[in-house]
């Protein structure tokens, strides 16, 4: 299997156009792209998962409602600078009305259209300017403009890069392609946060299994990377397969779908790094890694315990190797663990063994803290559940840049 | 019933005495004051709540034990620069050691003396100089020094002030004291924190009962207030009654027990109040209600989900009415909220009522998150439960101080 990272973007895999415009959503009018769609002439089987929060943006409860009804899709549109969440009926029917104009302009149906929004909460979208975006973003398509990057710019918020990657594999069939970008930074939690992700295939599968492809992708790449514990109303990870590669993935051919699955997670573990490293002032990326849990719900509740602790995460800040605060994590995650079977890993460095510190090796610890990336593993010997996350520190300027909006 | 903030501390009860000294628990030879003592000639009836953690320090687990066996207490000792926790078996032949030590000197039998530690995870306590440090408190108590000031600073870590109140109230028999010193500071959540809570009473009550009044005063007090939402592995609230006064409470005098839960509750409150007050590097306070839900445990999840994030937090620091991240934060406790239902004041001016944006409010509402103290209520409009917390805002000054110990 072949990967690529920073690539064009969703028109990598064959048969898919893409555009990116700026019809100034955020009203301040400085030419930022905010308006992107992806577009397939052939009907794609979809798949979505999205956030989990009580209160979900219009856009999510439009696709959710587009994957239980239809069967057949040809685009996505998605605007950034707002979230058109908690925005009442009116956002429902803007989300419905976004999801029309494409479908008018392209000659499709509404309900082949999904719809994304990310941004501010709360704010009516600005429907003329963004119509007239919609109007603008077809007609590159239409004139054949390359805007696979354009798309990816567009749904940027406080993002600071793209995030983009290619996974291709030869079958006897032909090649598919799985192409990916995705937009993160804050609010990013388990179960989907501010984040955005698309993936796109040249493969030919029907939707369930697309569906059952990108679940089992998701558990294993977005629902493990944690920012700062918000999870947001808006995040959503959406996939179309358009069948352009004439090469049938099912589970009649246990090959292909087996390298189909592993391409699907290896665009979505590449996304999700990409997002976790691009974290709102995030300064260290940490992979954390908790095993000899009772079982893997305890090893999940102990390593997000750890992860999102605010002590635990100025200590990486500041590069301080303090074990005794992700102890005293994992201990009020409640699922019983016990200090005097803990061993505890800074990278390969041991901390803890059998809840004894090897205080020889402080200096050591230090240099791994210091290091803008590194891995934690605590194993509390207790039973077979093991867990990873993904994680990041807490800066000074996290708190600055999010005191407002 | 009187009362009374920033009192001479635990002496203000009858026959409780005092002293606070200093031993260099840290090693620093900064003169700080760090060991204290609390004794009733009297023996006294006693109660206790502690940390839920898993990972307990050996003085709470010390404590436990005394609690659940002895009946008749006479002193507390609280060492401060140190939490002895994480210590492994020498940490609890330590505890034994401070508690028979006391014993020792006071003539007490060590079963009679309880221990609190707070301060650094995972260091040895410097025993010889702790040793030390409680002849000096015990020679400073039989000298009659009046120690109640001196042992309110003897346990505090990185609070700024002390903290202190009494509750006083009149009955047939005569005159009922409760006073009350603490520390709080950093790892403040649920359930207590890294906090300390001495109260003490010349009420006569069985340990039983001083038991039932005093959890639930802890409920309603010590266990609404959130900080960071770390919760230590030190956390204790102790209770000692040694019936100076004369004055019996029971249930079989109703009006007695009912002014000495409001006593107890008061002081419990009050100190809560200025915990959480004096958390690191807070810059606002916050009271934040939640009714309306399916329950109160459904209150309170929401309540603190909103009282822990740090989106939420962060634009309070920055004074921005964000309703969208609170909003937000009460989706993803998952207890089935609806956004069309939910009603929203800041203070008493309305933000959202049922879904809908009172945006004609923004001024008054930047006016009120601007202050340093305001109440955010939040009504779910789906049912009876309830809740109210104590919280604080994050500043950048928060992460800069615990970016390293």
């Amino acid at each position: 299997m072949k990967f690529y990272e920073n690539v064009d973007g969703l028109t990598e895999a064959s048969g898919f156009f893409c555009a990116g415009i700026h019809c100034d959503v955020r009203g301040k009018r400085d030419g930022r792209i905010d308006l992107g769609i992806v577009y397939s002439k052939r009907p794609c089987s979809g798949a979505g998962v999205f956030t989990t929060n009580d209160v979900k943006a219009a856009p999510v409860l439009h696709g959710q409602a587009l994957l239980a009804e239809g069967s057949e899709f040809h685009a996505i549109v998605v605007n950034s600078g707002n979230a058109n969440a908690c925005s009442g009926p009116q956002g429902e029917v803007d989300t419905r009305t976004m999801a029309s104009e494409v479908a008018r302009q392209l000659r499709l149906k509404a309900e082949q259209v999904f719809v994304c929004s990310t941004g501010r909460i709360g704010e009516p979208l600005p429907m003329s300017r963004i119509t007239a975006g919609i109007r603008d973003a077809v007609q590159d398509i239409e004139d054949g403009v390359d805007g696979g990057m354009g798309f990816q710019q567009a749904i940027l918020t406080s993002d600071t890069t793209t995030k983009s990657c290619l996974a291709e594999f030869e079958t006897t069939d032909g090649t598919v392609r799985v192409a990916g970008v995705a937009k993160g930074s804050g609010m990013i939690e388990p179960n989907m946060a501010t984040m955005l992700a698309f993936i796109v295939t040249d493969a030919c599968l029907p939707s369930q299994l697309l569906q059952d492809t990108l679940k089992i992708a998701t558990e294993k790449t977005f629902n493990r990377i944690t920012i700062d514990g918000d999870m947001s109303t808006n995040d959503t990870v959406l996939a179309l397969a358009n069948g352009f590669s004439n090469v049938n993935v099912s589970e009649k051919t246990p090959d292909i779908l087996a390298d189909f699955q592993t391409a699907v997670e290896k665009v979505c573990a590449c996304l999700a790094r990409k997002m976790i490293g691009d974290g709102e002032k995030v300064t260290k990326l940490i992979e954390l890694v908790v095993n000899g849990a009772p079982n893997d719900a305890a090893a999940e509740k102990v390593a997000r315990n750890i992860a999102n602790s605010l002590l635990v995460k100025t200590s990486w800040y500041g590069s301080d190797p303090n074990w005794g605060r992700i102890v005293d994590a994992a201990g009020y995650a409640k699922v019983g663990v016990d200090f005097s079977k803990m061993e505890l890993f800074y990278n390969e460095i041991p901390v803890l063994d059998k809840g004894k510190a090897l205080t020889r090796n402080k200096d050591k610890w230090k240099e791994v803290v210091a290091e803008k990336q590194f891995s934690i593993h605590l194993d509390l010997n207790l039973g077979q559940g093991e867990c990873n996350l993904l994680t990041t520190d807490l800066s000074e300027a996290y708190v600055d840049f999010n005191k407002s909006e």
